[in-house]
């Protein structure tokens, strides 16, 4: 099973979660790339210490918009999208070299993360961009979203995740954030699910009933010290458990 | 000789020079990079064109500065600037592939022109970003200038440039913008000099006396229509007197 | 009859429309705030020529995008389009009071005021930033929307603004830019339609049905020549037929 | 004596500092006005804080330079330097209104703060955007800085500010960070000084020498818990001493 975090969202003077503890757990690093967060020097500064763990490193790109972190939808045309996306990919990839590594895949971050899972417009701007750049990138991604779907149909790999600290609704869908049991907190409950969702790709939903949940990798979250405390522990669990931890890419 | 033009200076809605008449005339392309000026669309629309009509694509790296369009000199720590310039290699980089290039040289903008060429820890900085990011990419900047001495220190290739409609100082030196005869308008005088300039590897001074000045490419502007009605003479008078117009790298 | 116009729409090194023609043809000039466009200099030019021509200054606020010149819809919460609104006010008014002037009406730029005639949550953002700001300025905006709607029931004085250049609909809605007769190109046409629009405030729709729009203001265009002449003719033909020009705040 | 510190550093998702408790201490709040950091929510949020508890609320203006947070220097144009400082001020005393204030004066930046003490260009700049503002704002700067003489040749009030957590020369000139001595931390040695700030005016120089230090305010810091703890026991100290806290503004 892989690991993912999202790393390097400060900017500036500015800090966000702990991404040295967090890549000292994953396997995949979720790097953003300067446009909802993450400035060059930061870029850089994770890349070094991801490359020196080996853990793998993919672009978090996202929409231009610091002031709200990428969480605000915008309405994109295509190409200002296809294109945003590519420049961040290109930017990261630069920060790789000097540690003799590449971008290794791609995820969206926020608010483009939720708008390419349903609008094709978004979703087949992530997908221009990546066969572009390079068709061998896989896209990490919900299973069954719409970019799952127009990923796979230009020939692109897909890599679905999972996450262990949210609830799922019967039907394999997450429980909105707005509703009760969106979010796991117990950090044992958290580890127990991650070793289920590695050992059987199933999750319990929140009526009881166990759903299938067919994915490669699992997201971890580092913004409080209970994320990291818990990243910690779904780490253990599975190492514990027998599931291999590695990265989804070789 | 090689011709080159600052292109894809626009940002968003708002465009600056005549991109489509240079690049017909032009033979390496100094594309801004998102930081002074350019944007990730119009990096592509201008890579695109380049591509097609066999321009060679350099980086136009500038300060992170669009309200001042690069042009005020920045106090930047090496750490940061090399960093800053190392994210827009990556981001035209990333534009060249669709269309099967890569950057092929760098060239500093506005104040970083300037301050590279005077300020060690500025031009260390560029010398900086290139050995890491490809250290067989040529820097292109004025003789004799900080930035060519540590470059060429560095083991990277230095392109001088000369400019056709600039005045000189009997010492090579361009005549500052305050001063008279700094700028040159008579578009034949222009292509004169860049004749000059190609077949005699000299220049003559404000003084009248002849100064050598051993450059390999000629900076050509568009931003107004005469400039681009000059741009087209200096390349007209340059195949009249025989000398081959061609990039500078092969 | 008054006559706005968007003014002010650069940024930095880069111009856009004609500021010095609309401002002799204009009552009320809608100056960009610096988010979509505009930077404080400019602010600051358009303001003392606004001022020294009598010409009533308006906060021509938009979303933060100017990659985007505020043209794409952002999903915006509340409080932080509130905020983003009342900023943009009190740096415009701060450019006023050196000119002995300040803001004397608002008018949403773009995207925002297409969001605003429609949604009520963005809509009642600009509600709230002008009655917090000062509860005596006018909003610009099309009658009947959402945002004229809110801004009556807050209290706040509505202006009603209609195009001369652009098809109307029976139901009295603007022909969608996508759609045939969206634009009115012959300038004689567009004064002939402004004329009428005053002294009778009705338009012809595209079916040639005689449609009520009772408007206090004509916005006019300035980002091409032609615009401009149409601009020029507009406002004559508006005096020969006896209209008087003035602004809707005395 | 009045108490002074930097507040609303933060930017979107980013939080710098400790703005609650560093309200419960100082009389005077420098706002940071969103061009080197802060954005519009923060701006309302701690306007409204800083009313409630009748702290004084001042425009802590910097340089457009985000992620540089304004501590680079930037070789700013008088007019566009004017201009970025006239806007944030307009942009911050927009957020007082709400809550029934205003800017009560200024305060420079980061880079600006060390520019405008030493450069005239830029203490000119920051002397007519107060001026042309409002000429009864105070500026608060160190006494003796270029930008204490050209704004009392101006006219303008100035506040003279003193550290009690940095070391000073003989001279009276503060002791540079590179140097040793630079930085008191002992929290009980910043509280004595505070003390002997306020009572006598004088503090103690590096040589054990006794220097006049005529200050009106001192500046806390609060970015870091033992910088909350040294402010806690400066504000304490002053009023054990019998030294008023009070504004420095009515």
């Amino acid at each position: 099973m892989d690991l993912n975090a999202d790393l390097g969202e400060g900017f500036g003077i500015w800090r966000l979660g702990d991404d040295e503890a967090l890549l000292d757990l994953v396997t995949s690093a979720n790097v953003a790339c300067g446009f909802h967060g993450g400035d060059p020097s930061t870029m850089r500064r994770v890349c070094a210490a991801a490359a020196e763990r080996g853990v793998v490193i993919g672009a978090q790109v996202g929409y231009r918009d610091l002031a709200g972190f990428g969480r605000r939808h915008i309405a994109y045309a295509f190409e200002e999208l296809r294109d945003d996306i590519t420049y961040q990919i290109g930017a990261l990839d630069a920060f790789c070299r000097p540690y003799r590594t590449r971008v290794r895949y791609l995820k969206p971050h926020g608010a483009l993360y939720h708008a390419a899972a349903t609008e094709e417009t978004q979703a087949a701007a992530v997908v221009a961009a990546v066969s572009d750049y390079d068709p061998d990138l896989p896209v990490l991604c919900p299973a069954g979203s719409v970019l799952a779907q127009l990923a796979t149909g230009a020939g692109l790999r897909v890599v679905a995740e999972g996450f262990a600290d949210r609830g799922y609704q019967p039907n394999g869908a997450l429980v909105p954030r707005s509703a009760p049991n969106a979010l796991i907190t117990d950090p044992h409950e958290i580890a127990d699910r991650a070793v289920r969702l590695a050992a059987e790709r199933t999750v319990r939903a929140v009526d009881g009933s166990t759903v299938p949940c067919p994915v490669e990798s699992i997201c971890l979250h580092g913004d409080t010290p209970g994320a990291v405390r818990a990243a910690e522990l779904v780490r253990a669990a599975l190492l514990d458990a027998g599931v291999p931890v590695r990265g989804f890419v070789g």
